[in-house]
């Protein structure tokens, strides 16, 4: 049994983690920390987990009894770990990082985007970006993941075949993302509000995402060289979910691309390339740590659309975080997160 | 392992049925039958089913291969459920309707209601009324379950303690209920469309629905005499979820309602009575098998509001079906079913 | 031409006052306060107003400019209108109120719902509840206005007819009210969230809200005796709209109820009361100062249902706000009200 | 005053129609036409316009009655324009088609995107596509008008700017385009239903939708040259709105893109470009005629980014088609359009 503690159990990606774990057989979470909910129980605050985890408290953050813990997930807002995995890790825990602290490689980089220095770079080295479909071998041995982002969960898993077999122009790439609402976290901001965010529909952040240089590393990583990608996002009003359209050039146009896409991901658990002329669903993987996919090519022309589709809260965040969890610890990887999408 | 058919597995209910039964280890569903949709794999019709049943396909319902099954699920419109239903019980069969076909004790109520004769009047002796914390024994060697209906489970489990304690004066209950749009199933009718049940709510049925005369049928029967119950249901925009609003007026006031409550479901795997003072939302059941209530005596007067909410298409139907098939089985009452609600 | 000052305007009532007197003829915008957006314009904080007031900013509250409007209209959390009315109505500018602080006419039942000593019980003599259709001679007149609340004008309208012709027992009248979320405002809270209101609905404040003793104060009124009232409200995953279902025992089983309606609203230009069997929807008044009602009794008992919906932002605000102004200033009473609701 | 007659008004650009035109100081809508409600008043099926029609039935299609209008409306599936327009335009009646009849000027093209011959070759020369942001002098003196589709009107006035100054890459342009359901129309269709649209999202008619060729035939006509257009519709939660994000390739950096749009739509009075650095909603043009866009070009690239919201049954629809009206008969092209937005 694995004994996991959870940083920052509050916001959308902590409930989440938690209601995946109820289900878990192989681990089981003693320890929940939040600062601002200290001594509330875990059943008071979500009321869906009464049942489930009815002696469980959030407590004040503590890296004794953390350190205790076989693995430590992270659902904080940056910086958080950056100050405290170092202690977990000469502990001897495992850190789980679903925030963006260890995401991009150059800390430089890191800083520019996020607006403050790294706050651990001699951590760096150590990190595995938690993209299974990638890194999945380096992962089993790690003790440090940065899980992805969503968007670059639902874009990523999109073009990587593409520009892993060297067939898309990769300095002209678009991902034309729509994120549901929690995307957003559950922090109290107008923005979030059911009557803010409800019955409509707009792109932010077109000048420049926080996700855009983690993508891009992702691709650059794939292709083995520069990328030129203009990614813009879009709030949907939908509470889970991300639908990513993704455009790309192709350079040959021989190559059977269906069947490229179903090789690619033929031995992978949660990833389902759909059959050619499928439009995926976002509710289709509602709760689900599935990614979903279509490949189109318009008109036979030389313009490939992919549409690939998260729930951004399990494939992209916590289901992603477990998966991670099940490798790292020798599991089978569908422990915890084999269940069906919720539909309608 | 339970051999398990589906007839008309193409409805909201059907589809809930087989999310559920993907995550049984005891149960295996062995048929699936839809005339209209035979030939059609599961996995094309419902793509977050993708990967769980790759190798089901609707069929068209023959009694021969469903009467191979040890239990049959009935998730059809009134009416197919009393054509079918001796044949497979004749064949050793047992079957759990999800329909309203067995839910009315008397066959003249019934044809009132529902508007044509009773199809199957000879069976109504054995049918029992499939709500575990009413009917438990007797559901544990029935051959022909009637499933209650989601507007019935959720108020009667709300009023049952008072009623059985003989506290509310039972000529004047109003049951004001909520639900959402699922409710109305998959059929394509305008009113059920999304831009005209979206960002609206209104009442229905108000002169009489036909679920009135089920709920008084169990509110009689735990009071023990006449029951005078006003009914009105509203339809609200969201997919899942009810949401009862129950008003009794108690005739002892020295009762503590709060033990009442807890005491009467302090055994219960499904029923989950929160701390007084508490408002239960229906996002806390979304896809789980719970009904979760608070009672209230607002400004401690003689009215008693009792709050009770559960997923229409989980508690209110496909989950009790399957919590009334463990129980047939002599299975753990939460095998399939112990997972927490989907929230945010 | 009415020149107009609104106090607050960063709020819901407060854009909706702006959309709806754009479009008067007979009245203009000539100053909009808010502390903490002064010198935003109003066409950068809502992009539906631009093109409609391109030249108005928000400015700090200043009683002298103020006073030179014919009227100003508060748009603001409760105690607000409490310090500064006193100083408008001594410059001669008339106040339309769209807070709570005027509208309980007893200063110590105030201070008990809203927790804090009223700060203005000298005016309250003066004070005109805004309801057009009780007190539309007092509104000719009145100086101050206190615009009623959005559940309190969807509960009264409701149930006058039967409380004034004394058909009802008053002891025991039941108001299970469904409002949209914009009925909580603009403010940032987790409650509000898209994430926490949406695909979901609950009850609330069920051991008091602050809406109850207005309501039993205009039922009072109208009946001429003591009330006994259950108010629930719930919140609906909506933006817009309030449905009130309401509950009384009706005393005389020979009166039409349908002809006493209609009779009652006969000459009234924003209530409609629909055809016999009718149930209205909040979508039929979207955008639209009406209240549309209709009358029930089901099974022909002696419960009568009332169902009545309004825009709450509208008919249950700032729509009735402005219906306040055309009555004082001797307008047509329909001026810039008299457009459809937005339907779908 | 202009006399009105609608032919086919039960669906959703019908209603809209009937809402814009009870503002319409200078029209009257004498004769709305359904074959399927025929008899039904107005007001009856769609209660928002009770007290605006008390007097409107809908009526069986006459071209004798509607030949005695001075503008018609089609408000139908294809074809039927197809079918009538001729002879009311012998009658002397003018003919506003909402329909896609008149859009393409290609009789060959027209039947291959629409599966059927084209019924009215005869008068393509004399449809005059009524985008009045490019034919507003042919519109004046039209007698048939082809109002522009939904997406067709938000993708080229987002991108006319760009072609008509030959500034993009004619080649390679995308338009991913996200609309509300309201789009899909009223009839009930599974794929519309509330559970099925609610809280997800995707992609559809990847492979070809009909509105591509009359994307590229406006584009065509604006670059004086071949086009190579991509163009991915969504289906979004949302009742009405439509979001499209507009990809090109500018050739030449040195272009002051804010100015270039600006100055195009100086004096459009439905065209809004917002300032630099801004993300428009939906929401913001909800119920209003009007399109607002902003114009970026991320990272400083070569990529432009155009963002362009329409409510698409306003100024996608039955906006547009009465500001064609408004135009045809010489009235202030503002009439009945001025009103802005809902919001929230």
């Amino acid at each position: 049994m694995v004994k996991v503690g959870i940083v920052g159990g509050t916001g959308y990606t902590g409930v989440e983690l938690l209601r995946l774990l109820a289900q878990h057989p192989e681990a089981e979470v003693a320890i929940i920390t939040s600062r601002s909910e200290a001594g509330v129980s875990v059943a008071d605050m979500y009321p869906n987990l009464r049942g489930h985890y009815d002696n469980l408290t959030f407590s004040v953050p503590d890296t004794a009894t953390l350190g205790a813990c076989d693995v430590v997930f992270f659902a904080t807002p940056h910086g958080v770990a950056h100050s405290l995995a170092g202690e977990l890790l000469a502990a001897g825990t495992r850190v789980i990082d679903l925030s963006a602290d260890f995401r991009l490689e150059d800390a430089d980089e890191w800083a520019r985007w996020y607006g403050q220095p790294h706050g651990a770079p001699e951590l760096l080295s150590e990190a595995v970006y938690g993209l299974p479909e990638v890194n999945r071998e380096r992962i089993r041995s790690a003790r440090l993941i940065a899980v992805p982002g969503c968007y670059p969960t639902a874009a990523q898993l999109g073009l990587l075949p593409l520009l892993e077999a060297g067939l898309a122009d990769t300095s002209r790439l678009i991902a034309d993302c729509k994120s549901g609402v929690s995307g957003a976290g559950r922090g109290a901001s107008v923005g979030s509000l059911f009557c803010e965010a409800g019955e409509s529909m707009k792109a932010y952040g077109v000048k420049g995402h926080r996700h855009l240089p983690e993508i891009s590393q992702g691709l650059r990583k794939a292709s083995g060289g520069d990328i030129g990608l203009t990614f813009v996002p879009h709030l949907t009003p939908m509470i889970r979910g991300i639908h990513a359209t993704l455009y790309a050039t192709v350079t040959d146009h021989s190559v059977d691309l269906q069947a490229l896409y179903e090789q690619r991901y033929a031995n992978e658990p949660f990833v389902d390339v759909m059959p050619a002329g499928s439009h995926p669903e976002t509710r289709s993987v509602r709760g689900a740590n599935v990614c979903r996919m279509a490949v189109h090519r318009p008109q036979g022309g030389d313009l490939v659309v992919v549409l690939s589709v998260i729930d951004n809260l399990v494939k992209g965040a916590s289901g992603q975080a477990v998966q991670n969890l099940n490798i790292m610890f020798g599991l089978n990887e569908r422990l915890g997160l084999a269940h069906a999408g919720l539909m309608p």
